[in-house]
């Protein structure tokens, strides 16, 4: 792993390709009311959570069939434009935004649950169905899907940036639990990728080299994952430490002595506070992980023994015990609202989320070292993460109004992704590359690595028409 | 998911590049004693265990470092002649076979243990390693690598086919285990893919895309794999069952309860029979369910007690239990050794293996009907089946002097493909294409997405020279 050399980058390149009217005119024609030009509706299919801001994309049309997909690819492919795929806009690294100009193709439409497969352990759905929908859909069937990255994302947006979030310490990520596709080529071809088999070892890899491929080698329209029994018995529980090292130590120590946790979340002391005056929750002021189990009655009180032993080992108080479906997802909201308590804690801010992710021994050094740095630059943050997976995610609370600030998170950022590189991580556990962590990849991974990608992509997208200017330069 | 519309294939085309004299002879000076030309060591890196046979490879390169892999794929390149990778010679499809000329690059010499990281439940590799000396390399941490083919394979061949094997249905295959490699590139460039992060969204999944390509992408230089800790309470038990059907639906009710079984093999008993004959083992020939808890003492009772519930539900008898690692050890070798028995059941013979994959539903529709097939072709046959992912091998047993036995045993193979993909299954859950499932292949994932393969094979690998022939025709 090499250290990051190049310089930070601060503001995606900006080089519009123009969309021809004619282009405009076909879509109009094929597409009618499915197509609009309307500025307030481009504008929001030109922007994402990140803090990134480019021109909107010309039109968007909003799919309702893999052949209405297939059709707009076909004709922006026609006319060389850009084509960028939109779920439902949760994305945080500015994949969403029309770098190079283009036509916003949104699926959010395109929100059927095709198939419960549930002795099978499998559903087939549509790109825009979000997380929440589905597992609404698969209730009546005991079943579940667990990855939960905090915001109502769409399966084909989270397939897309190959997400996770908090049960991915136990149940993995969309890589692990995407079993097919079918996918819009940058031709508008339709192909099928993978079948509903648990394993198989036919050919290339198809599925997971789209998933996390950020829309920049097709439009996924239909997601094959995998589904889990609901536990028989689930606690959650909240453990006030000390110290965010106590609390990282104790996390550490689950993993490798193979506790099968469910989740296993940090929270800082600062985003305690944030969540406190958000929600009204009345949580101890300290940092705390935040954990659940998952399993038989027994297992899961053996699982929960054990884990508070450790905790106690390192100064951990008493489990706060949350056993009720009510409390379980009072605390849950609480933590997947941490984003918008930090946001508010600041009104008017923009936040830089970072998203690094190391091997569970190198967790301490990377986080402690970089909450020092954070807490002697003055920047507000939060900080949380799924430490479980040595991925945490600080997010720098920025006035935009003052530009230093910005340059002061950027070297914050910069500095703890070299330092995770150096512990043999990534600059990207869930979020993606997007626009900003183009020249991370690059130290990640190296020059032939990225070479690589960029020879792929260049062969199966030779007009560089899928989501250009995303994960690496042309 | 289309039925097979292509012919049966039978043998492999066989269309030899030649080897320049001036190719050999620059390899002899770069590696004087490490290559060879001698017959009797081409033609051992000529074949595997698959009943295909080729012409063998002009030269055997004894690889001993990324450099001389680099240098071999260098020199090859420069005259445009196939390199063939070469673990241990154990994969099952025709892999390994020069259908196209070139050299073979034996990377058995390449078996260093390079980096246990126990804190981090992770282990780096050289490709030559194998997995059982990986074990024993690292039992003194606690710690085990899961994955187990059956065969003593190398964890580079592993990478190179996606194998899986009887832990699979718990730990997952070589897709969910391998976290990074290092790769020799058609171009014998060095890169590396991932990172010792335990999930990351950097990018197109290079490591995925690498692992199941069968040596068709490039070289696997270095592999870092999961490991797992050894269970607290390990036991394992043999169920024998009135039928098949009984022990195929115990299985599917076992998974779709979600219990974490960590092996749940079926054995026919033919190939009972076949065992006993072979290791004396005395097993009751009936149908049988060999299977594995892993977990807590108790974690283990509660999932066994479960199963057996279950299993008598479906007509299964009392457990005969193997607590004692010898014991467990003596019925997994059985196991393994299953064909190995059957081979010898019929001396001389020569076997064709199955390799469909099925989603759990659909596992007693597929495998019944293939076995009633089986039975009444009057061919010799094993079955085993690693059942609770929905894969099975029937193996069958061929007079090479009887040529009908072949189309036969062909036609019976293309049967269960055919039903396979109209379950919504795969062709091969485990070996791999090779040369034998090139057909199979177009129709499981249809022209586009085969063309796609092409697509990224041509761009990385333009002059067509990394184990040509295999997967998918040029």
């Amino acid at each position: 792993m090499n250290a990051p050399t190049q310089p930070i980058h601060l503001l995606p390149e900006i080089c519009q390709r123009a969309t021809p009217q004619a282009l405009l005119d076909a879509l109009k024609a094929r597409f009618a009311q499915q197509c609009s030009t309307a500025l307030v509706v481009r504008e929001q299919h030109g922007r994402d959570e990140s803090s990134f801001s480019a021109p909107p994309p010309s039109a968007v049309i909003f799919a309702e069939s893999t052949l209405d997909v297939a059709d707009a690819v076909r004709l922006a492919s026609e006319f060389e434009v850009p084509v960028i795929p939109f779920g439902i806009g949760s994305s945080l690294e500015g994949h969403l935004l029309a770098v190079q100009g283009g036509i916003s193709v949104d699926v959010s439409r395109m929100n059927k649950v095709l198939a419960v497969n549930a002795d099978d352990l499998t559903v087939t759905v549509q790109p825009g169905v979000t997380r929440k929908q589905l597992n609404e859909e698969v209730k009546s069937t005991g079943l579940f899907f667990p990855i939960d990255p905090g915001a109502d994302a769409s399966i084909g947006g989270m397939s897309a940036t190959r997400a996770s979030g908090t049960n991915a310490v136990r149940y993995g990520t969309m890589r692990e639990n995407v079993l097919a596709l079918e996918v819009v080529t940058a031709s508008g071809e339709v192909i099928r990728t993978g079948t509903r088999a648990k394993k198989s070892s036919a050919g290339y890899d198809l599925t997971r080299l789209m998933v996390g491929s950020e829309g920049t080698l097709g439009v996924i329209t239909e997601i094959t994952v995998k589904l889990y029994p609901l536990p028989e018995a689930i606690s959650a529980a909240v453990c006030n430490f000390p110290s965010i090292e106590a609390a990282v130590r104790t996390t550490i120590q689950i993993i490798q002595l193979g506790v099968p946790i469910a989740r296993v979340e940090l929270i800082d002391v600062n985003t305690v506070r944030m969540v406190n005056a958000y929600a009204k929750l009345g949580l101890r002021e300290e940092p705390m992980l935040l954990m659940e189990f998952h399993g038989t009655p027994n297992s899961v009180k053996e699982q929960a023994e054990l884990v508070q032993e450790i905790a106690s080992e390192h100064g951990g108080k008493a489990f706060d015990w949350a056993t009720t479906p009510e409390a379980r997802t009072k605390l849950w909201t609480a933590r997947h609202n941490s984003y918008f308590a930090a946001v508010q804690s600041r009104p008017g801010c923009k936040v830089i989320s970072t998203d690094t992710c190391v091997p569970i021994s190198r967790l301490a050094d990377c986080l402690l070292d970089s909450v020092a740095e954070a807490d002697a630059s003055g920047i507000p943050y939060f900080l949380v993460g799924h430490v479980g997976d040595g991925n945490f995610h600080f997010g720098y609370l920025l006035d935009p109004s003052i530009p230093q600030e910005r340059v002061t998170a950027e070297k914050l950022n910069h500095a703890l992704v070299s330092r995770a590189l150096a512990l043999e991580g990534t600059c990207t556990g869930e979020h993606g590359v997007g626009l900003h962590k183009m020249d991370f990849l690059v130290s990640e991974a190296g020059a032939g690595a990225v070479n690589m990608m960029r020879t792929i992509k260049r062969a199966l997208d030779p007009k560089n028409i899928m989501n250009p200017g995303k994960i690496f330069s042309w």
